[in-house]
């Protein structure tokens, strides 16, 4: 919490490498940075770009003020020259991207963040960390939205996550397809709405299920959502229904087989008249228990564990690399592609690059095209990076139910069988053209 | 950043929960929940308590301040006598747990919050979050430790994770055996010791790597790590000893076959009569990859990814349960066991616990004994809980180097087999006792 501003997010050899390029008059090289990532997830069919958002704030507040140039001095992380360099440090370059929402692939540019060698190669570990993290989550929240149809999906994850890395994944499971959250740091700082009823200690703390039951309905009305696994199921159905009548808005299922209970109360429901109380279920569901659900009379789902864990893919493998720099800071001097060359993996393809998406005649996509020459004619209007931040100054920032709706669309433009959710391949090649 | 206090860390139905007890005159009862865990992560061995000194800090600052009940009122989410309450919020119970960096197992009451029900509830989010996630990480970390050895392990995993969630993650690494962090963050807020030179970025941006090994050695010392794998590592490592000369402190080596490079580097700075430059591995290391590199001539490991993601174990499985309850505020009211009973698992065992670890002749750890009676003569002296929080007084401060050796005693005196890395069960068992 009381971190002073976005410029300690950083590794120490951020700042040490900017002493080095002070030191060999470098610092100031045109350069060109990328965001990609060598591979989806594990049988992942797509990714998905969570947390630009976050990103333009964290770039917009990443200064060092008094404090931190107070701490940099007494650890010695870097000599004086650099602290003074730091001590008026603003970014004051472009940075292009994807939009947040849309998809990605192997290969794609997320991110391209152009300037100084110097004010650049500082920002990589905190742009890393928000769009590993939050590109993580997003995806686990499309395949959970995709299992789960029209159903609502309630993001309830924060305790089993760190309590901010929590704020930020009802952020990026809402930009998936979440419909609310349980968090309330997430509603207030994203404006996400915030549901939630009760826990099994409200029922244990009253002497009978009936008094808690009462204590509820008496509390927050008929339409409130019943918890009816504390004792048994079928009794506190019925406890529930002649409590609240027929207008109990749904009762809530956290335990057994979800799929058995589901029909039994449904049935039990209707039977009781309460034909429009809805049914939510939640416990440790991912997008697999939600397909397998999709027969049964469920209304809502919770998703708590695996949605904040990335369901088995708690991170992405962004990575943020120099790809390109001039030999100094004239913006006439060219751009000389650069790449790691060693043996043994982690090779990168150099130079500064733009990418489409080509569709078929349907127009639905069928590659990501990457290239570092000029744009081919024909994907001239099918690229996908966009200006964000232009000469320091932010300009792309945008409701958060933009992005939502436009991971929806991009999604939508997929062939079909991305929203399979059996391992496979990217759904789309990615190809690259000089 | 910006949320303002720790009291939105909270799930909306500990709010809903408030207002019902409120209105059924239940808010006052006295109430015990405990923190346990039903299973430890498959094939993990034992537990590490991470986190507490942080849920020391979360429960002090758990207040709604004039904002927060501003959006709690526009959004609705709790009635106007329930805003009341919660405007002079200020946790007055006690809180009893096992001291940050003991170890746990399947059942241990690893924290112990003792109050009105009111007050007790309303923390379960906030203790769950940084539990859960400080908890994975230090079992993680200690593992890596101990498949370390006496080598140090350099946590590097911020790019990895939310920029705060680093933060902890670096605290709870530490906690568990690390040495040192690359994360400035974690420095600030914790006084970890930082480290980091460069990456390969820097490499690139010159104009060949022996002007950026020149650059760096210039601007850091001769005592500085070089990475040597952006071209030809045997042509590096020549090149930096020729530079830094035989006092040149350390290269590094984040790519390829690490035993083999690591072997093949060892030799020729060994051939250069640099004996003393240290070498340091780093590339998707885990405690198996450690393990693997023990018989190589490697100096310290720098691990990310696998740190901050819990090595496959993300969050723990903790729960904040009910246990007790008195049918009133007064202190004389007994206090009577509950639990949840439905069919289907997630039951728990009623009561408010003491824990013990029994010990055999030698010292070393055979049992974790769990009771809700009386402490048995024998185990009175092995008790684990200890007061952390006194009539809402935090009275257990410790420095993080008491934590980090207290972790490292506890370990040395489990059986020897915690240490493996292979699956298992818990090392020891628990055992209740009534």
């Amino acid at each position: 919490m009381d971190v002073p501003s976005t410029a300690l997010f950083t590794d120490h050899y951020e700042l040490t490498m900017l002493q080095g390029a002070l030191k060999s008059a470098t610092a100031d090289r045109r350069s060109v940075f990328e965001v990609f990532t060598r591979r989806l997830p594990e049988g992942r069919r797509y990714g998905v770009v969570g947390g630009t958002g976050r990103v333009l704030d964290a770039v917009e507040n990443f200064r060092f003020d008094a404090g931190v140039l107070a701490f940099l001095r007494e650890r010695a992380v870097v000599d004086e020259p650099t602290l003074e360099w730091l001590a008026s440090y603003r970014f004051s370059g472009d940075i292009w991207g994807y939009p947040e929402g849309e998809v990605y692939f192997p290969g794609s540019p997320i991110l391209r963040v152009e300037g100084s060698f110097a004010e650049c190669v500082l920002l990589e570990t905190v742009i890393l960390s928000i769009l590993n993290h939050d590109s993580a989550i997003a995806a686990a929240a499309s395949r959970m939205a995709s299992a789960a149809g029209d159903r609502p999906l309630i993001e309830m994850g924060a305790r089993r996550t760190h309590e901010l890395a929590a704020v930020a994944a009802s952020r990026a499971a809402y930009v998936g397809g979440f419909t609310t959250t349980s968090d309330l740091a997430a509603g207030f700082r994203y404006g996400i709405p915030t549901v939630g009823t009760s826990a099994h200690s409200f029922t244990l703390l009253h002497d009978s299920e009936r008094d808690a039951f009462r204590a509820q309905v008496d509390a927050l009305g008929r339409g409130t959502t019943l918890l009816v696994d504390t004792y048994d199921v079928s009794e506190a159905v019925r406890m529930a229904v002649e409590i609240a009548g027929p207008e109990l808005g749904a009762v809530r299922i956290d335990s057994g087989d979800l799929l058995l209970v589901a029909h039994r109360v449904r049935r039990e429901l209707d039977e009781l008249g309460a034909t429009n109380t809805k049914i939510v279920v939640t416990s440790d569901l991912d997008e697999y228990a939600i397909a397998s659900l999709a027969a049964a009379p469920v209304d809502a789902y919770g998703v708590g564990t695996q949605l904040v864990t990335g369901s088995g893919h708690p991170t992405c493998s962004m990575v943020y690399k120099l790809v390109a720099r001039a030999r100094s800071a004239d913006p006439k001097a060219p751009l000389e592609p650069v790449a790691k060359k060693s043996l043994g993996g982690k090779s990168s393809l150099g130079g500064r690059k733009w990418a489409a998406r080509r569709v078929d005649a349907d127009g639905v996509a069928e590659a990501e095209v990457v290239g570092t020459g000029p744009v081919p004619t024909d994907l001239a209007d099918r690229q996908l990076l966009v200006e964000l931040v232009k000469g320091g100054d932010v300009v792309a920032r945008e409701p958060l139910d933009t992005v939502r709706e436009r991971h929806a669309a991009a999604l939508g433009r997929l062939p079909l069988s991305a929203a399979q959710l059996s391992r496979g391949d990217a759904v789309i090649p990615t190809e690259y053209v000089a």
